[in-house]
């Protein structure tokens, strides 16, 4: 019955902290400055959620994720005394970072696995442009780009969950939201949707302690993407 | 500079006629219906426009083309006299016509030599759904898909080549609207979008008359999709 699976995307299917880490080193490093650079993407990425919370609330109208992210970035360098550093006209560009995430080991086989047989689209709160330019990066085949900016505002919203679903014309009974993330995954079945889980347990580096497994029975649990696109029959 | 090329896709990048013909054909064939399949591709068609012009103007709110679509059909059923012989069961079935369009057989070609140099993507009146599965159905390599329903109004509204060049976070100068009509050129760049056209001279079927050849200086003249992508420098 499903015809459609959306994605989460960052630590789902790529490997933000790794790849903002190198990024960062790649700017900082031939500048003499010597941070510890998965604390700099950890702090980056701290940023996120009350970025959002502002917007998900109503305090703020929708903006999109690439600029939320300039902005945390102006946070976060004054945090690590950086901010002298790092000229104006340089920020544009290290945001970019954002758009240059490896995909897990697994995650392009998955999705090209799945695609003969489903409508593949992330389900971000990544905007159409970051999500356009990480595919183009990472060779991630989508079919299509959903998620927030169809919603105007950030998972886990159900609006977000429902405005993708939609946007394919199938009903949320029809469309499976795979994570790597329980709450995400708790949310999309409230919302309505089918559910995929499996672990990406070195997203937040060596001392992850989260979503090392399942926390409630989602309709297909597996180990990878790949391994999920098996357990779909592709 | 242009950093994406967005695309006009009836009749540009696929044949509508034959396909919705033999689609039609398809159907009706077995039943003992024996019509112009040609000419109820051109009516289904025809009743495009008008559907559109009434949410430009305003009159009503923004509906998807494939809802569009299927109102046609109930209008160019009853025109035929086939009302009678089109159960309402079969109606959304033979709507599907419109997601098993060929493409052009340079279109895939072309696209696949641009996108390795530029983000390639509908701009189409036809809905996020709509250009999924077409794209699907004939592998069109997009990145994303833009268009109508990002701005929730039709072509050739400036809204929606300006709703498209937004989504990739670029400047419309930066874009380059692809189609082989050059009304809708001539809006595109009116929005300040760069512009490529080439000829479809079967769209319309043998007697076309129209679009035959570029009404303007636009900025890439080509023969085919894949002579636009040889101009592009891929």
């Amino acid at each position: 019955m499903v015809q459609a699976l959306i994605f989460d995307v960052f630590g789902t299917v790529v490997d933000w902290r790794s790849s903002v880490a190198r990024e960062a080193k790649n700017y900082f490093a031939p500048k003499g400055v010597d941070i510890d650079y998965q604390a700099f993407a950890d702090a980056w990425r701290g940023q996120y959620q009350p970025a959002m919370e502002r917007i998900r609330s109503g305090g703020r109208g929708y903006i999109r994720l690439d600029t939320l992210h300039r902005e945390n970035l102006d946070v976060v360098l004054e945090d690590f005394g950086l901010s002298g550093q790092v000229p104006l006209e340089d920020r544009d560009q290290l945001n970019t970072a954002w758009e240059k995430l490896d995909p897990w080991p697994d995650s392009v086989a998955g999705l090209t696995a799945l695609k003969k047989k489903f409508i593949i689209a992330p389900c971000s709160n990544g905007s159409i442009a970051l999500m356009t330019r990480l595919a183009r990066y990472g060779g991630l085949p989508w079919d299509a780009i959903a998620g927030a900016e169809l919603a105007r505002d950030y998972k886990p919203k159900h609006e977000v969950y429902l405005a993708s679903a939609e946007a394919f014309n199938l009903p949320p009974s029809e469309v499976m939201m795979v994570a790597a993330h329980n709450d995400d995954l708790q949310e999309a079945r409230a919302a309505g949707l089918k559910t995929g889980f499996f672990p990406r347990p070195k997203e937040k580096g060596p001392g992850q302690t989260t979503d090392l497994e399942a926390a409630a029975d989602w309709d297909v649990i597996a180990e990878n993407l790949l391994d999920l696109s098996k357990k779909m029959g592709c």
